[in-house]
């Protein structure tokens, strides 16, 4: 059989990653897939840069017009990431009936509701396996493996800058500064941090699993979003010495009232096979009604991680582009006619567990008081510790762990509590997780 | 469109629990599958028992021709397990023309190949995701989500008996025999549990997975099978005060040589995440030369576990039955033609590292001799360990941690220790791998 010709848009780490590993595997990809899956051009920004590449057959251009209206290309592979001018070229190329594959998470949490919608109607395909925990084959997993399930929810460690950093605090005792700086020399974070370590970009990950696992549009504006930085090294300790660990997870879980949706920084038993994901890897917990709970672990970046997931979607619109469309797997798992509208909850309508730390004079009474708030606004208390003061001070930090309860009550009791004259500064609030239930 | 219709042949525990979420979950699957998927009749070996499940437009016969010879039925599930008359059946739907989803590892790593064949003659597909580690969708995973990846090795925690009877003995340091009459009360050991506690079951499993990996025929008669019967909770214990902690795993790794097919009990870094996989749960790592390695965890037997797969099958196959057999991804992931003659490597020229007890008595010289033995074998010590004597006991163990060697010069090894006047009793010998690298 004739090759399937690709185009890639961008050749940066990904780009390059994709042209090593298809070149490296040929022969076993072209073994699995039935015939060469071959890149014939690439639109570069860099010209020079892109040179170290060249090869037979493959042409680098810097028009991307180049690629997406070159009728020998049969899959363009978006690689620019942002919106603009990615956006107009996926559109462009769908438009002159071309495939698409795409590593663009924010591209498709902010604007998949729309491409999908002009793939269906020119009937080709938009594959996004990269765009989610780089390597780890989850939007497969998602989209083909749990069919069968009602998924209740889906928890992920999917920013691997962040649980880089969260790991480092925690084992080398380090603030989320020095960590910071640390991470940034390694590589591991860019030089502005924000969307890795303030939970940008793994809501765009959770929104893409959400819309998949239950089969809603995607609505990254309704994402709840909180990152790592305020994260103290102390609330890292005082939380192992619980028995627990904090990661920054994104979570989405179907409740009758709506979908949570959310990325917070979550205590979780340490105990917990996820816990135990350290560094920049990835892992994804999903829990469905009939399998119970299913993990994908691996590696969340990175050039041939990611490449693996890109060659994959290849693999898969080479098999199945002369395919009718009715016999492709939708874009979001359910058919595009069948989309629920059960709306995203609001954060302070979520329910969850709360570890709160308050710092208090260390005085008769001022427990009464804080437990006397708890209770009237029904909140109840799963454990609750005091730490010694240390010599000579006269605060103490009081922690407590919280039963399941609705966030808007505990908003209500963090600002009582911070009106009382025995307890100084701010409450500091972490979710907290068991992931093993509903 | 109209409905899919299935046939069961056996509604057991998995003929069961597949009827249950196909019932339960209907809707959810509709959505997805853009048709309905609807058990249409079951044969069974005792109707009495099958009548709980009667239900609209749902037939029991107590004949497995009545489904395999239906013209109304689209897709046979065959879910009898063993090989007669489960092979026959599966041969006869195909011969007649249906597709067919099976949770059967025997049938698969026996017979695959001729299964294989037939259905690419007749055009049907043959799916068996629920064959190999229940709900977890590890088929799935390499035959469509690694496709751009070489495969290194694949390691995995296959039988869920083996593992609880070997997480039991661990946390309560109990005997294997005090633990297996515990499963066997539980329900997660049979009452012949040789299959499960013999690795023979996980072989079966660790033979499909290999044959995906790697794009070989099934040759599961050439597996290397080695169970935890003989391990005892002291050989436990010391690898958990060595740092390690013995799985029963399924180990396959291409080699230049040939490919490895192996189970047995291995000693693997506690803080490796596969070693803290505990109790009747599967996990399986796969090493891909792009991707590095994944993880995919979950529950590897029960009802609805695996009735998640066998759902999950009937999905794919629904939404491919019509499509050309040339977009349907092949059965061993790689294209039947393109199948290669790679050997399997046999247990000899294994290399792995391994751990060795020898019970020795505690005189001079007899180190000497040991060390001896291995330097001229070529067998390099990574480590060793010289037990207590217990008070009264002249006898003391010694541990060594071996460097990666080949199999036979172990043997070699141990047979001239054992013939050591002043070794007692056989050498323990447990195979160790690091699972970090080739």
């Amino acid at each position: 059989m004739k090759p399937i010709n690709v185009g890639l848009l961008g050749l940066g780490t990904v780009g390059g990653g994709t042209l090593t590993v298809l070149r490296r595997n040929q022969v076993e990809i072209t073994r699995r897939a039935g015939r060469e899956i071959r890149v014939t051009m690439a639109a570069v920004r860099d010209i020079e840069k892109a040179k170290k590449y060249a090869g037979d057959g493959f042409k680098i251009t810097t028009n991307p017009f180049d690629v997406v209206d070159n009728p020998d290309i049969d899959i363009v592979v978006e690689l620019i990431g942002g919106i603009e001018p990615a956006k107009d070229m996926v559109m462009m190329a769908i438009e002159n009936g071309k495939h698409v594959v795409t590593a663009n998470k924010a591209l498709i949490a902010k604007h998949g509701n729309e491409i999908f919608a002009a793939a269906q109607a020119k009937g080709v395909m938009v594959s996004f396996e990269a765009a989610v925990a780089g390597g780890i084959p989850i939007i497969k997993a998602l989209r083909e493996g749990l069919t069968a399930n009602r998924i209740e929810w889906i928890a992920g460690i999917i920013n691997g800058t962040s649980n880089f950093i969260l790991s480092e605090m925690r084992e080398k005792g380090s603030s989320f500064e020095e960590v910071l700086k640390e991470a940034q020399r390694l590589g591991y974070a860019e030089a502005d941090p924000t969307f890795d370590i303030e939970g940008i970009d793994a809501a765009h990950k959770l929104t893409i699993m959400s819309a998949i696992g239950f089969g809603v549009p995607m609505q990254f504006d309704k994402a709840y979003t909180e990152g790592i930085s305020k994260l103290t090294r102390e609330d890292i300790q005082y939380a192992e010495e619980l028995g627990y660990r904090i990661k920054l997870l994104g979570i989405t879980r179907w409740t009758p009232e709506g979908i949570e949706l959310r990325v917070h920084p979550t205590l979780i038993p340490a105990k917990r096979l996820i816990a135990n994901v350290e560094g920049v890897m990835n892992a994804i917990l999903v829990k469905g009604d009939a399998v119970g709970a299913t993990m994908y672990y691996g590696a969340g970046a990175g050039a041939e991680p990611t490449a693996s997931s890109v060659v994959a979607d290849l693999v898969d619109v080479t098999r199945m582009h002369t395919a009718d469309p009715g016999n492709r797997v939708p874009h979001l798992a359910f058919q595009p006619d069948a989309l629920s509208d059960d709306p995203i909850l609001p954060m302070s309508e979520v329910r969850t567990a709360y570890y709160l730390r308050l710092c208090v004079l260390d005085k008769t009474g001022v427990l009464a008081e804080i437990t006397g708030i708890l209770a009237k606004l029904g909140i109840s208390i799963d454990a609750m510790v005091q730490k010694e003061p240390r010599e000579g001070e006269t605060l103490v930090n009081i922690i407590i762990l919280t039963h399941i309860t609705v966030e808007k009550n505990v908003n209500e009791a963090i600002a009582k509590i911070e009106g009382l004259s025995s307890v100084s500064g701010k409450v500091t609030r972490i979710r907290l997780e068991e992931l093993n239930k509903n």
